[in-house]
């Protein structure tokens, strides 16, 4: 989501692209690999997904210290583990989980173009970033992409006091005619951890149903839920439905972790991460200009409904992050100092020119 | 869910399930797709998922009026539209929703046993009744199974005062070795459609985040939130994280009813119905042992996790129904005054005998 962007100054993307590509480089990735993982990151800043994009990017955690450490590889031999026409199951080699995931979805999409649908399955990855970023490497394909990740343990299960797996993500994307794809890219938490981040940055208080406090009982401020890392699934009590939160976050799991021989839910650890990605078709069930044409009337009935009191209007899984590209496509993406600084950092360190100011 | 069992006959699952066949057959349904439809039915009270059950086994309404009525075919020519290696469109010619779910997920099987995975959408169905049986047919195979469908309209988009699709349920079913299998059944709102059929039985209020008044304002009042056919997606509100669960019945309609061609969003009728399957093979991804090796020690991990403060214990999805399947095998399924009779009209209008008391 959106952080704050009072004080920022706004950064031309593309100047954004080449410095985290040239850093990328520096690095010891290779041109291609790196050019995928820094379209990746700044996809998430255009989107306004401010939490998965450059924000991440300075030497002192995350992508660039992992890459410093050796703890992510920069040239990792990404590799075929199991194959059939419409399955796959590779393995990352510790690589960037933006290139590992760019590539399985790829094949995804290969093997959907003989087959129908296909679902490819990641092991031994790293964090991937905006799951959207591969759903939607589908959609010029005329195909529905899915993309999945497994991620750190904080978040409880229903009833439960400790937490057991991750945010888990989960991300559709649907090509359309002349509106907008939907695309779906959601936590199975009532609200991500990025959401913390900024209620805290803004020191406001969070709803009841988002987290719980060390001792698992519900609390309101964002720093003791942030200490604490325990999540509410989505729909944060039984009565509101969060055993349903916490079955989609197992659910991610299953594909993502047991499938793959990679689980996040018995591991404490960042890494290693599993994906699951998956690619249909949609000429192999119709004509895919009628299903175009049918997700334009779908999409249209969602934002014709009217409103309730006090709200403008219904939106589309998708609507607002399109909107918030166009925007930041043309003025710049808004980056707070802090932000700045580390890209700052960056270049210091690898001795990559900073232009982006 | 389960319905307030007070005043109920326990009734033999196994008479229960010849009774219903007869019924079926009588209709003119062919043996083979009496006994599915049968079994579904039944399995569904065995599981405690009543509202979907025998409770709509009656001449009055649902399964046997569509046939009488001739709305539902008894002999559908039911035929794949469009075919690939994993992937196929099949029309259900009016049939009923169990023969023709049924029918798909073995086609879907079929095909992920040569290819890996498969992917099934159907179009001109009927209701299917709980869509976790579908799902289960994989378990036996060592598949994970998949099973959606989509509804008729009662739910509102978040920020929406009209309701523009159904309560579009999303099911898996993954195997475990010694523990219980993974079964997540879920509609996408809140609380599915029947849990304010029990609230209105038992005059107990519901939570707010569940439904909309006719005037779209939150109501805690069961009858008026049945009148008013207004349910919220998953999540309540948007605070509550709600779009998310309208994001996930929007993802349910475009794989059952856009891929299909069979889009309910726009059309406020019952029929016809549209439905997706998918099977994924897990052994074209690691061995089925290691898999159900890891799956146990996932759920026996959730299982354990230490229960908040009035809490017993940890459950994960499918085990609350799986014990009642137990004990309802060997003392019957609890049926209401009201079902019995329904049954009895059958038995009457139909020359079935009835010996289920």
């Amino acid at each position: 989501m959106a952080i704050n962007t009072q004080g920022s100054t706004p950064v031309d993307h593309r100047k954004l692209t080449r410095f985290v590509k040239l850093a990328f480089e520096r690095l010891g990735v290779e041109p291609t690999d790196a050019e995928i993982a820094a379209n990746v990151l700044v996809m998430a800043d255009l989107r306004g997904v401010d939490t998965h994009g450059v924000i991440r990017f300075n030497p002192h955690t995350w992508y660039v210290k992992w890459l410093l450490d050796g703890e992510m590889k920069a040239k990792p031999d990404i590799r075929i583990v199991s194959e059939n026409a419409s399955s796959a199951l590779v393995d990352g080699d510790s690589g960037m989980g933006m290139v590992v995931g760019h590539r399985a979805m790829e094949l995804a999409i290969q093997k959907a173009k003989d087959s129908g649908v296909a679902m490819v399955g990641v092991r031994n990855s790293r964090h991937f970033g905006m799951a959207a970023y591969y759903a939607m490497q589908a959609l010029p394909h005329d195909m529905i992409g899915i993309a999945m990740t497994n991620a750190s343990r904080q978040v409880v299960p229903t009833f439960g006091r400790e937490a057991k797996f991750g945010t888990n993500p989960l991300c559709l994307a649907a090509p359309a005619l002349d509106e907008l794809p939907f695309v779906l890219d959601m936590a199975t938490t009532t609200a991500a951890a990025g959401k913390l981040e900024v209620a805290a940055r803004r020191e406001e208080p969070i709803p009841l149903g988002w987290a719980l406090d060390e001792k698992a009982e519900p609390t309101a401020d964002p720093r003791v839920a942030q200490r604490a890392r325990r999540l509410l699934p989505l729909g944060g009590s039984r009565d509101g439905g969060s055993h349903k939160g916490y079955g989609l976050a197992v659910l991610v799991e299953i594909l993502c972790g047991v499938l793959t021989g990679n689980m996040t839910a018995l591991n404490s650890n960042q890494f290693p991460r599993g994906h699951f990605f998956g690619a249909i078709r949609v000429d192999a069930f119709r004509p895919a200009l009628d299903f175009k044409s049918d997700m334009d009337r779908l999409i249209r009935e969602l934002k014709s409904t009217p409103p309730v009191e006090g709200q403008e209007r219904v939106y589309v899984a998708g609507e607002i992050e399109f909107e918030t590209e166009k925007g930041r496509a043309v003025h710049g993406i808004p980056l707070h100092p802090s932000i700045l600084k580390g890209l700052r950092d960056v270049s210091e360190k690898l001795g990559v020119v900073y232009d982006l100011e």
